[in-house]
């Protein structure tokens, strides 16, 4: 079905904020993304709406809403595309930081303020436009369901939509935070028969193992490679292989570890702005497959609130944390501490955060 | 139907060779690719068989034969998977220059001389594995269909089994020599309404064009890289890419001429050993997809030489030249002049090769 969207504006009110902040912030953090500044972050979210536009049709104020970073318009080649999810009008590369029509809707003491991904979600009130929000159920649990705003339809997505896992396949996922959970539960749900998780955050194993993990790896402790560890555990290597870390290394070690005639690497990691990924294209020529994608599909989110209502799908487990927003400066901080590299040099970009608050 | 080959040794006589230099030889000339010396050459090849080894069944003496460099044991995990034609058994990466029982069946004066990728086609008389030929029909010119031992499945089956290219689609094809020329062929056939060839020897252009281009470009005439005109011209980006040369950058400019949220790139050039492809993950996050393949699926090359008989398929356009075995030496040059780079380093290898004429 393709909708016709007037494009026009609304606001939302978000009443309590739950925080998640991904590699998105991260990279903000470290000074590695080009997004521009002063601007309101936040990428996720849920919410009610507080009052909309002129010509806005398909919510109303009550409505309770997730907001989506990745909108589809409907309209462009990506969204008319049936294997496609990645809309061109808002394109999130680069972020320009500024509505469809060019403008920002925010401004702190006559100063503009830039929007994020067109969401902004760090914030009480936010003004987002009508293809960026999906009307959800009305007893949906605001700070759980914010997780599938982005985090889990980017995992289901990798794993349902792009590689499309195979029922008694062999997988293998780098990074044990919230999308690998996602993706190792997809994978399980898929009927995949072997889940390798690899994380060298070992405390994360445990829940990964509930969620369907059946042999973790932590490459630290390894004696060699863990791609060359995924080969021989798997014979000649995984079927499909998951980065949602964001690191180049693992990008090349997904792609290795994947079995050389018919293995399919998915990156969902995010690297930094100008990353290179660089390999030897050999590891193609014998038949592998490297893919990318983010955010799933984004019309299926108010469908997997339902689901997770009627308990088809659960998603406590991803949860770890929930703060309220005045201490999002401490949920920084248990970010940073369960990333992949320790140490994470914060630049001037946290100050002015922080000034803000 | 899963079969069971006993690998035993046989020989098949070849009477006149049909040359065939792909870029596979070019590398071993230019010294890039560890492959063994001294060694015969050659990997593409029609042949009628002289003798066979103790139980060997699928062929006998008499038959004519096309010679496959990448055989399917139809044993191995790669063989047995719907998807993938790269058997493990007999792998050209790296190429071993032995049989698979590690030793050699020629010599020159006492010296051990190595095969090339299982076949060694330059020459009067090799020896190969059994499941190395596929029995072809009786009345099959043997000087033209021994292009159907590599190039054109290559082609057909990087379009066919690995784009698998759809009707109505754009596709781009960078290189429009052998390869590309049967990439070519075959989008047309798959029902391309637009097929883009990219060469910088633009006397290919009118043959590409009798075979389906509808559009030709020559990088060197443009005043922009010639992946932003593939987007310029298709909007958003090409929904297939084909690079059929065996460069990085060319590599990369088929990833890049793809269209961002779907796009599929397809890598069959030979890059030399231990390149590195270098591009930004980016091109991949929103949605593009980067396979490569070789060879398309050897056991369909005798159904192919049937095809071509009953005139289904037409691989005479992709013959520039026959020459016989004397010349083997002007057919590297007119090779050469051919390729995309005009000046190539012939190393100490050529220099071994001329000293055995």
């Amino acid at each position: 079905i393709i909708y016709s969207f007037p494009y026009r504006l609304w606001q939302i009110y978000i009443p309590k904020i739950k925080l998640r902040i991904e590699n998105i912030h991260k990279h903000i953090l470290e000074g590695k993304d080009k997004v521009p500044f002063p601007a309101i972050w936040g990428h996720e979210g849920a919410g009610t709406i507080e009052s909309i536009g002129e010509g806005v049709t398909t919510v109303k104020p009550g409505d309770k809403v997730l907001m989506f970073p990745l909108p589809e318009c409907r309209e462009c080649s990506s969204c008319l595309h049936p294997k496609s999810n990645f809309c061109l009008k808002e394109s999130i590369l680069p972020p320009t930081g500024l509505m469809l029509d060019g403008t920002s809707r925010f401004t702190c003491r006559g100063r503009k303020i830039y929007h994020l991904y067109g969401t902004s979600t760090f914030t009480e009130y936010t003004v987002v436009h009508e293809i960026a929000v999906g009307k959800i159920d009305d007893d949906a649990p605001m700070d759980t369901v914010c997780i599938l705003s982005c985090e889990v339809p980017t995992g289901f997505g990798a794993v349902f939509n792009i590689a499309k896992v195979t029922p008694g396949s062999t997988c293998v996922v780098f990074g044990l935070g919230g999308i690998g959970s996602a993706v190792l539960m997809a994978c399980k749900a898929s009927g995949a028969s072997r889940i390798i998780g690899v994380d060298i955050k070992e405390e994360k194993f445990p829940r990964a193992r509930t969620l369907g993990v059946t042999d973790c790896l932590n490459p630290q402790k390894l004696k060699k490679p863990v791609q060359e560890v995924v080969v021989e555990m798997t014979g000649k290597g995984a079927d499909f292989a998951f980065e949602a870390i964001g690191l180049i290394d693992t990008m090349v070690a997904t792609l290795e570890s994947c079995h050389p005639s018919y293995g399919v690497g998915v990156i969902i990691g995010l690297a930094p702005t100008n990353s290179q990924l660089i390999f030897d294209p050999m590891l193609l020529l014998s038949g592998r497959t490297l893919k990318g994608g983010a955010l799933g599909s984004e019309s299926c989110i108010p469908k997997m609130v339902t689901d997770y209502l009627q308990k088809k799908i659960n998603i406590d487990p991803l949860i770890t944390h929930k703060l309220p927003f005045e201490s999002i400066n401490k949920a920084f901080e248990l970010l940073q501490e369960g990333m992949h590299r320790s140490s994470v040099k914060v630049g001037n970009c946290e100050k002015w955060f922080r000034g803000q608050q």
